[in-house]
Protein backbone atom coordinates (compact mmCIF):
# COMPACT_ATOMS: atom_id res chain seq x y z
CA UNK A 1 0.00 0.00 0.00
CA UNK A 2 1.12 3.92 -0.42
CA UNK A 3 0.78 6.29 1.81
CA UNK A 4 -2.27 7.38 0.68
CA UNK A 5 -4.13 4.25 1.19
CA UNK A 6 -2.70 3.72 4.66
CA UNK A 7 -4.04 7.04 5.95
CA UNK A 8 -7.45 5.75 4.33
CA UNK A 9 -6.70 2.67 6.02
CA UNK A 10 -6.35 4.05 9.92
CA UNK A 11 -9.54 6.32 9.26
CA UNK A 12 -11.58 4.03 8.41
CA UNK A 13 -10.23 1.91 11.11
CA UNK A 14 -10.62 4.95 13.31
CA UNK A 15 -14.64 5.00 12.07
CA UNK A 16 -15.13 1.35 12.44
CA UNK A 17 -14.09 1.57 16.76
CA UNK A 18 -15.85 4.79 16.51
CA UNK A 19 -19.03 3.02 15.55
CA UNK A 20 -18.09 -0.05 17.84
CA UNK A 21 -18.35 2.39 21.41
CA UNK A 22 -21.57 4.10 19.39
CA UNK A 23 -23.57 1.03 19.25
CA UNK A 24 -22.60 -0.52 22.15
CA UNK A 25 -23.89 2.32 24.29
CA UNK A 26 -27.34 3.19 21.56
CA UNK A 27 -27.47 -1.02 21.91
CA UNK A 28 -27.68 -1.30 18.03
CA UNK A 29 -26.92 -4.91 18.35
CA UNK A 30 -27.41 -5.42 14.61
CA UNK A 31 -25.23 -2.50 14.03
CA UNK A 32 -22.59 -3.76 16.28
CA UNK A 33 -22.25 -7.80 15.06
CA UNK A 34 -21.59 -6.36 11.31
CA UNK A 35 -18.67 -4.86 12.77
CA UNK A 36 -16.88 -8.14 13.40
CA UNK A 37 -15.72 -10.55 11.02
CA UNK A 38 -17.85 -14.31 11.79
CA UNK A 39 -14.80 -15.87 12.90
CA UNK A 40 -14.13 -12.74 15.72
CA UNK A 41 -12.41 -13.94 18.77
CA UNK A 42 -13.17 -11.46 21.90
CA UNK A 43 -11.47 -11.84 25.59
CA UNK A 44 -12.71 -9.76 28.63
CA UNK A 45 -10.96 -11.76 31.23
CA UNK A 46 -13.53 -9.73 33.62
CA UNK A 47 -16.18 -11.65 32.66
CA UNK A 48 -15.61 -15.09 31.08
CA UNK A 49 -12.98 -18.03 31.63
CA UNK A 50 -11.54 -17.91 27.89
CA UNK A 51 -12.29 -16.13 25.05
CA UNK A 52 -15.18 -16.78 23.01
CA UNK A 53 -16.65 -16.24 19.81
CA UNK A 54 -18.69 -12.99 18.53
CA UNK A 55 -21.77 -15.05 18.05
CA UNK A 56 -21.23 -16.20 21.75
CA UNK A 57 -20.82 -12.68 23.03
CA UNK A 58 -23.88 -11.29 21.61
CA UNK A 59 -26.08 -13.43 23.46
CA UNK A 60 -23.98 -12.37 26.39
CA UNK A 61 -23.62 -8.58 25.98
CA UNK A 62 -27.06 -7.98 24.85
CA UNK A 63 -28.50 -9.47 28.43
CA UNK A 64 -25.79 -8.04 30.31
CA UNK A 65 -26.20 -4.54 29.21
CA UNK A 66 -29.98 -4.67 28.91
CA UNK A 67 -31.56 -1.44 30.77
CA UNK A 68 -28.19 -0.95 31.99
CA UNK A 69 -27.30 2.89 30.63
CA UNK A 70 -23.46 2.67 29.46
CA UNK A 71 -21.06 5.02 28.23
CA UNK A 72 -17.75 3.59 26.80
CA UNK A 73 -14.85 5.55 25.18
CA UNK A 74 -11.70 4.94 23.02
CA UNK A 75 -8.68 7.27 23.34
CA UNK A 76 -5.57 8.07 21.76
CA UNK A 77 -5.32 5.04 19.19
CA UNK A 78 -1.66 3.14 18.19
CA UNK A 79 -2.97 1.27 14.66
CA UNK A 80 -0.52 -0.79 12.27
CA UNK A 81 -1.54 -0.87 8.93
CA UNK A 82 0.18 -4.87 8.25
CA UNK A 83 -1.38 -5.17 4.48
CA UNK A 84 -3.85 -4.47 2.18
CA UNK A 85 -6.08 -6.37 4.21
CA UNK A 86 -4.85 -6.84 7.69
CA UNK A 87 -4.26 -4.28 10.95
CA UNK A 88 -4.29 -4.16 14.05
CA UNK A 89 -4.31 -1.38 16.80
CA UNK A 90 -3.84 -0.78 20.48
CA UNK A 91 -6.81 1.68 21.81
CA UNK A 92 -6.94 3.62 24.99
CA UNK A 93 -10.16 3.34 26.98
CA UNK A 94 -12.75 4.02 30.29
CA UNK A 95 -16.16 2.75 30.37
CA UNK A 96 -18.73 3.24 33.04
CA UNK A 97 -21.72 1.03 33.62
CA UNK A 98 -25.08 2.51 35.74
CA UNK A 99 -26.70 0.22 36.97
CA UNK A 100 -28.95 2.45 39.67
CA UNK A 101 -32.15 2.31 37.31
CA UNK A 102 -32.52 -1.25 37.04
CA UNK A 103 -34.08 -2.80 40.69
CA UNK A 104 -31.40 -5.77 40.60
CA UNK A 105 -28.14 -5.02 39.26
CA UNK A 106 -25.51 -8.46 39.37
CA UNK A 107 -24.67 -9.12 42.66
CA UNK A 108 -26.18 -5.75 44.14
CA UNK A 109 -23.84 -3.82 41.81
CA UNK A 110 -24.98 0.15 41.57
CA UNK A 111 -21.53 1.07 39.17
CA UNK A 112 -18.60 -0.22 37.18
CA UNK A 113 -15.95 2.20 36.22
CA UNK A 114 -13.18 1.05 34.35
CA UNK A 115 -9.44 1.68 32.57
CA UNK A 116 -7.42 -0.18 30.09
CA UNK A 117 -6.52 -0.71 26.46
CA UNK A 118 -8.51 -3.23 23.80
CA UNK A 119 -5.93 -4.93 21.86
CA UNK A 120 -7.23 -5.75 18.28
CA UNK A 121 -6.94 -6.65 15.02
CA UNK A 122 -8.47 -6.25 11.47
CA UNK A 123 -8.96 -7.55 8.11
CA UNK A 124 -10.55 -5.67 4.95
CA UNK A 125 -13.39 -7.61 3.56
CA UNK A 126 -14.53 -6.16 -0.07
CA UNK A 127 -14.04 -1.94 1.12
CA UNK A 128 -15.30 -2.82 4.75
CA UNK A 129 -12.61 -2.64 7.22
CA UNK A 130 -13.86 -5.20 10.48
CA UNK A 131 -12.73 -6.29 13.93
CA UNK A 132 -10.83 -9.75 13.66
CA UNK A 133 -10.22 -9.97 17.43
CA UNK A 134 -10.54 -8.16 20.48
CA UNK A 135 -8.84 -8.14 23.78
CA UNK A 136 -9.19 -6.04 26.68
CA UNK A 137 -6.82 -5.76 29.16
CA UNK A 138 -7.43 -3.36 32.45
CA UNK A 139 -5.33 -0.78 34.26
CA UNK A 140 -8.19 -0.67 36.92
CA UNK A 141 -11.71 -1.36 37.51
CA UNK A 142 -14.02 -0.25 40.14
CA UNK A 143 -17.42 -1.80 41.47
CA UNK A 144 -19.92 0.22 43.72
CA UNK A 145 -21.87 -1.54 45.25
CA UNK A 146 -26.36 -0.72 45.71
CA UNK A 147 -26.69 1.39 49.18
CA UNK A 148 -28.40 -1.42 50.18
CA UNK A 149 -26.27 -4.03 50.04
CA UNK A 150 -23.49 -2.55 51.90
CA UNK A 151 -24.97 -2.70 55.24
CA UNK B 1 -12.86 15.47 -4.02
CA UNK B 2 -10.44 13.19 -4.25
CA UNK B 3 -9.10 10.88 -1.08
CA UNK B 4 -6.42 13.23 -0.36
CA UNK B 5 -8.80 16.01 -0.22
CA UNK B 6 -11.23 14.07 1.85
CA UNK B 7 -9.08 12.92 4.39
CA UNK B 8 -7.71 16.76 4.78
CA UNK B 9 -10.99 17.91 4.95
CA UNK B 10 -11.58 15.38 7.75
CA UNK B 11 -8.52 16.29 9.65
CA UNK B 12 -9.57 20.34 9.35
CA UNK B 13 -13.04 19.03 10.82
CA UNK B 14 -11.15 17.44 14.06
CA UNK B 15 -9.34 20.66 14.55
CA UNK B 16 -12.44 22.74 14.39
CA UNK B 17 -14.13 21.07 16.90
CA UNK B 18 -10.70 20.74 18.97
CA UNK B 19 -10.92 23.99 19.00
CA UNK B 20 -14.65 24.29 19.71
CA UNK B 21 -13.89 22.37 23.23
CA UNK B 22 -11.09 24.26 23.99
CA UNK B 23 -12.61 27.70 23.15
CA UNK B 24 -15.75 26.50 25.82
CA UNK B 25 -13.52 25.51 28.32
CA UNK B 26 -11.25 28.46 28.46
CA UNK B 27 -14.32 30.79 27.82
CA UNK B 28 -12.97 32.24 24.50
CA UNK B 29 -16.33 33.64 23.17
CA UNK B 30 -14.95 35.64 20.52
CA UNK B 31 -12.70 32.26 18.89
CA UNK B 32 -15.33 30.36 19.98
CA UNK B 33 -18.09 32.38 17.65
CA UNK B 34 -15.95 32.31 14.56
CA UNK B 35 -16.30 28.29 14.72
CA UNK B 36 -20.07 28.36 13.48
CA UNK B 37 -21.45 30.02 10.07
CA UNK B 38 -24.22 32.95 11.24
CA UNK B 39 -26.74 31.00 10.58
CA UNK B 40 -25.64 27.98 12.49
CA UNK B 41 -28.62 26.37 14.76
CA UNK B 42 -28.04 24.66 18.07
CA UNK B 43 -30.14 22.25 20.08
CA UNK B 44 -29.21 21.62 23.53
CA UNK B 45 -32.38 20.04 24.81
CA UNK B 46 -31.56 20.08 28.56
CA UNK B 47 -31.00 23.47 28.93
CA UNK B 48 -33.67 24.72 25.97
CA UNK B 49 -37.17 24.48 24.57
CA UNK B 50 -36.30 24.82 21.24
CA UNK B 51 -33.04 25.04 18.78
CA UNK B 52 -31.81 28.50 18.92
CA UNK B 53 -29.43 30.68 16.56
CA UNK B 54 -25.95 30.82 17.37
CA UNK B 55 -26.29 34.49 18.50
CA UNK B 56 -29.04 33.92 20.91
CA UNK B 57 -26.82 30.43 21.97
CA UNK B 58 -23.39 33.15 22.52
CA UNK B 59 -25.72 35.24 25.02
CA UNK B 60 -26.68 32.35 26.93
CA UNK B 61 -23.48 30.41 27.36
CA UNK B 62 -21.59 33.41 28.02
CA UNK B 63 -23.70 34.41 31.08
CA UNK B 64 -24.22 30.17 32.24
CA UNK B 65 -20.68 29.71 32.44
CA UNK B 66 -19.70 32.67 34.08
CA UNK B 67 -17.28 31.53 36.94
CA UNK B 68 -18.00 28.29 36.63
CA UNK B 69 -15.01 25.33 35.66
CA UNK B 70 -16.18 23.37 32.61
CA UNK B 71 -14.31 20.83 31.12
CA UNK B 72 -15.70 19.35 28.01
CA UNK B 73 -13.91 16.14 26.05
CA UNK B 74 -15.14 14.88 22.54
CA UNK B 75 -14.20 11.09 21.24
CA UNK B 76 -14.16 8.93 18.54
CA UNK B 77 -15.78 10.75 15.46
CA UNK B 78 -17.64 9.78 12.53
CA UNK B 79 -16.71 12.25 9.88
CA UNK B 80 -18.48 11.91 6.74
CA UNK B 81 -17.61 14.30 4.04
CA UNK B 82 -20.66 14.78 1.73
CA UNK B 83 -19.14 17.31 -1.10
CA UNK B 84 -16.46 19.86 -1.38
CA UNK B 85 -18.28 22.38 0.86
CA UNK B 86 -20.65 19.83 2.95
CA UNK B 87 -19.59 17.22 5.83
CA UNK B 88 -21.67 15.86 8.74
CA UNK B 89 -20.26 14.05 11.56
CA UNK B 90 -21.16 12.09 15.08
CA UNK B 91 -19.03 12.71 17.92
CA UNK B 92 -19.43 11.38 21.67
CA UNK B 93 -18.69 13.18 24.49
CA UNK B 94 -18.51 14.41 28.50
CA UNK B 95 -18.65 17.34 29.81
CA UNK B 96 -18.41 18.15 33.99
CA UNK B 97 -19.47 21.61 35.14
CA UNK B 98 -17.87 23.00 38.27
CA UNK B 99 -20.12 25.75 39.67
CA UNK B 100 -18.86 24.93 43.48
CA UNK B 101 -16.57 28.40 43.29
CA UNK B 102 -19.45 30.60 42.54
CA UNK B 103 -22.05 30.86 46.13
CA UNK B 104 -25.00 30.98 43.81
CA UNK B 105 -25.30 27.34 41.64
CA UNK B 106 -28.47 27.83 39.48
CA UNK B 107 -30.97 26.15 41.58
CA UNK B 108 -28.35 24.68 44.09
CA UNK B 109 -26.47 22.63 41.83
CA UNK B 110 -22.62 22.19 42.28
CA UNK B 111 -21.59 19.88 39.72
CA UNK B 112 -23.41 18.43 36.47
CA UNK B 113 -21.38 15.30 34.48
CA UNK B 114 -23.20 14.40 31.38
CA UNK B 115 -22.58 11.97 28.44
CA UNK B 116 -23.97 11.76 24.84
CA UNK B 117 -23.49 12.48 20.95
CA UNK B 118 -22.95 15.78 19.52
CA UNK B 119 -24.87 15.39 15.97
CA UNK B 120 -22.99 17.97 14.11
CA UNK B 121 -22.85 19.73 10.19
CA UNK B 122 -20.22 21.61 8.89
CA UNK B 123 -20.13 23.90 5.43
CA UNK B 124 -16.67 24.97 4.17
CA UNK B 125 -16.39 29.09 3.37
CA UNK B 126 -13.47 29.91 1.72
CA UNK B 127 -10.72 27.81 3.18
CA UNK B 128 -12.58 27.40 6.83
CA UNK B 129 -14.60 24.49 7.49
CA UNK B 130 -17.04 25.99 10.38
CA UNK B 131 -19.83 24.48 11.98
CA UNK B 132 -23.48 24.68 10.58
CA UNK B 133 -25.86 22.74 12.89
CA UNK B 134 -24.90 21.00 16.42
CA UNK B 135 -27.76 18.89 18.24
CA UNK B 136 -26.36 17.32 21.61
CA UNK B 137 -28.00 14.15 22.44
CA UNK B 138 -27.93 12.77 25.91
CA UNK B 139 -26.86 9.09 27.07
CA UNK B 140 -27.12 10.65 30.62
CA UNK B 141 -26.86 13.64 32.69
CA UNK B 142 -25.99 13.75 36.66
CA UNK B 143 -26.85 17.01 38.52
CA UNK B 144 -25.00 16.81 42.36
CA UNK B 145 -26.36 19.73 44.40
CA UNK B 146 -24.47 21.43 46.59
CA UNK B 147 -24.23 20.15 50.71
CA UNK B 148 -26.50 22.80 52.10
CA UNK B 149 -29.44 22.38 49.27
CA UNK B 150 -29.36 18.73 50.14
CA UNK B 151 -30.46 19.28 53.51
CA UNK C 1 6.43 19.29 2.76
CA UNK C 2 2.79 19.10 0.49
CA UNK C 3 -0.24 17.83 1.77
CA UNK C 4 0.11 14.16 1.66
CA UNK C 5 3.45 14.32 4.06
CA UNK C 6 1.68 16.92 6.15
CA UNK C 7 -0.97 14.20 6.98
CA UNK C 8 1.17 11.82 7.62
CA UNK C 9 3.20 13.95 9.85
CA UNK C 10 0.54 14.06 12.06
CA UNK C 11 -0.33 10.56 12.31
CA UNK C 12 2.76 10.01 13.51
CA UNK C 13 2.65 12.65 16.44
CA UNK C 14 -0.41 11.29 17.36
CA UNK C 15 0.91 8.02 17.71
CA UNK C 16 3.88 9.55 19.57
CA UNK C 17 1.34 10.87 21.83
CA UNK C 18 -0.44 7.21 22.37
CA UNK C 19 2.71 6.11 22.98
CA UNK C 20 3.61 8.93 25.85
CA UNK C 21 0.41 7.93 27.45
CA UNK C 22 0.61 4.38 27.15
CA UNK C 23 4.16 3.85 28.65
CA UNK C 24 3.43 6.46 31.70
CA UNK C 25 0.45 4.25 32.61
CA UNK C 26 2.15 0.55 31.99
CA UNK C 27 5.08 2.38 33.68
CA UNK C 28 7.08 1.29 30.60
CA UNK C 29 9.93 3.71 31.34
CA UNK C 30 12.66 3.02 29.02
CA UNK C 31 9.74 3.65 25.84
CA UNK C 32 8.62 6.44 27.81
CA UNK C 33 12.54 8.37 27.48
CA UNK C 34 12.50 7.10 23.86
CA UNK C 35 9.81 9.59 22.66
CA UNK C 36 11.53 12.97 23.95
CA UNK C 37 14.82 14.49 22.62
CA UNK C 38 17.70 14.23 24.44
CA UNK C 39 17.25 18.17 25.42
CA UNK C 40 13.75 18.18 25.92
CA UNK C 41 12.29 20.71 28.40
CA UNK C 42 9.00 19.55 30.56
CA UNK C 43 6.69 21.79 32.79
CA UNK C 44 4.44 20.44 34.91
CA UNK C 45 3.66 23.81 37.69
CA UNK C 46 1.63 21.90 39.92
CA UNK C 47 4.91 19.65 41.40
CA UNK C 48 8.06 21.26 40.05
CA UNK C 49 8.88 24.86 40.78
CA UNK C 50 10.66 25.66 37.04
CA UNK C 51 11.02 23.56 33.58
CA UNK C 52 13.22 20.36 34.34
CA UNK C 53 15.24 18.35 31.97
CA UNK C 54 13.75 14.56 30.40
CA UNK C 55 16.41 13.28 32.36
CA UNK C 56 15.65 15.24 35.53
CA UNK C 57 12.36 14.28 35.29
CA UNK C 58 12.31 10.74 34.82
CA UNK C 59 14.38 10.57 37.63
CA UNK C 60 11.50 11.99 39.58
CA UNK C 61 7.73 10.12 37.69
CA UNK C 62 9.25 6.74 38.37
CA UNK C 63 9.63 7.56 42.03
CA UNK C 64 6.68 8.85 42.09
CA UNK C 65 4.12 6.48 40.25
CA UNK C 66 5.90 3.64 41.69
CA UNK C 67 2.94 1.52 43.50
CA UNK C 68 0.34 4.28 42.03
CA UNK C 69 -1.81 3.15 39.61
CA UNK C 70 -2.36 6.17 37.02
CA UNK C 71 -4.70 6.72 34.20
CA UNK C 72 -3.72 9.44 31.48
CA UNK C 73 -6.90 10.15 28.51
CA UNK C 74 -5.67 12.56 25.62
CA UNK C 75 -8.18 14.57 23.65
CA UNK C 76 -8.92 16.39 20.53
CA UNK C 77 -5.25 17.38 19.10
CA UNK C 78 -4.65 20.62 17.23
CA UNK C 79 -1.44 19.78 15.54
CA UNK C 80 0.48 22.37 13.24
CA UNK C 81 2.82 21.11 11.20
CA UNK C 82 5.50 23.81 11.21
CA UNK C 83 8.39 22.93 8.58
CA UNK C 84 9.30 18.97 7.94
CA UNK C 85 11.32 18.87 11.00
CA UNK C 86 9.02 21.27 13.71
CA UNK C 87 5.61 20.68 14.74
CA UNK C 88 3.64 22.09 17.88
CA UNK C 89 0.00 20.90 19.29
CA UNK C 90 -2.30 21.22 21.73
CA UNK C 91 -3.79 18.19 23.65
CA UNK C 92 -6.71 18.12 26.15
CA UNK C 93 -6.33 15.73 28.36
CA UNK C 94 -7.64 14.44 31.91
CA UNK C 95 -5.27 12.09 34.48
CA UNK C 96 -6.43 10.26 37.61
CA UNK C 97 -3.65 8.49 39.76
CA UNK C 98 -4.82 6.06 42.28
CA UNK C 99 -2.75 6.28 45.40
CA UNK C 100 -5.15 3.90 47.16
CA UNK C 101 -3.08 1.16 47.02
CA UNK C 102 0.28 2.44 48.96
CA UNK C 103 0.07 2.74 52.48
CA UNK C 104 1.25 5.91 52.54
CA UNK C 105 0.31 8.22 49.39
CA UNK C 106 2.47 11.77 49.80
CA UNK C 107 1.30 14.03 52.12
CA UNK C 108 -2.25 11.64 52.70
CA UNK C 109 -3.17 11.65 48.82
CA UNK C 110 -5.80 8.89 48.47
CA UNK C 111 -6.05 9.91 44.72
CA UNK C 112 -5.63 13.16 42.24
CA UNK C 113 -7.76 14.21 39.07
CA UNK C 114 -7.08 16.38 37.16
CA UNK C 115 -8.11 18.30 34.01
CA UNK C 116 -6.05 20.73 31.33
CA UNK C 117 -4.07 20.82 27.99
CA UNK C 118 -0.88 20.04 27.08
CA UNK C 119 1.29 22.21 25.06
CA UNK C 120 4.26 20.72 23.55
CA UNK C 121 6.76 20.71 20.02
CA UNK C 122 8.05 18.86 18.91
CA UNK C 123 11.17 17.67 15.63
CA UNK C 124 11.47 15.07 13.58
CA UNK C 125 15.14 13.10 14.05
CA UNK C 126 15.50 10.96 10.78
CA UNK C 127 12.33 8.96 10.69
CA UNK C 128 11.06 9.74 14.26
CA UNK C 129 9.17 12.52 15.20
CA UNK C 130 9.91 12.89 18.73
CA UNK C 131 8.78 15.52 21.78
CA UNK C 132 11.12 18.32 22.43
CA UNK C 133 8.76 20.51 25.09
CA UNK C 134 6.04 20.18 26.95
CA UNK C 135 4.27 22.26 29.18
CA UNK C 136 0.63 20.79 31.01
CA UNK C 137 -1.38 24.05 31.97
CA UNK C 138 -4.53 22.68 34.13
CA UNK C 139 -8.23 23.90 33.89
CA UNK C 140 -9.06 22.27 37.45
CA UNK C 141 -7.09 19.92 39.90
CA UNK C 142 -8.49 17.83 42.44
CA UNK C 143 -7.06 16.25 45.70
CA UNK C 144 -8.64 13.60 47.69
CA UNK C 145 -7.34 13.02 51.19
CA UNK C 146 -7.43 9.51 52.69
CA UNK C 147 -9.82 9.04 55.11
CA UNK C 148 -7.81 8.17 58.30
CA UNK C 149 -5.85 11.87 57.01
CA UNK C 150 -8.97 13.96 57.25
CA UNK C 151 -10.03 13.38 60.99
Amino acid sequence: MDALEELLAIEHIKRLKARYFRFVDTQDWTGFRRLFTDDAVLEFRETMDEPCSIDAFMDGVRNYLAGVCSVHHGHMPEITIRSSTEASAIWAMDDKLFFSKRTDGPDGIAMVKGYGHYHETYVRQGNEWRISSLRLTRLRLERTLNPRMIA
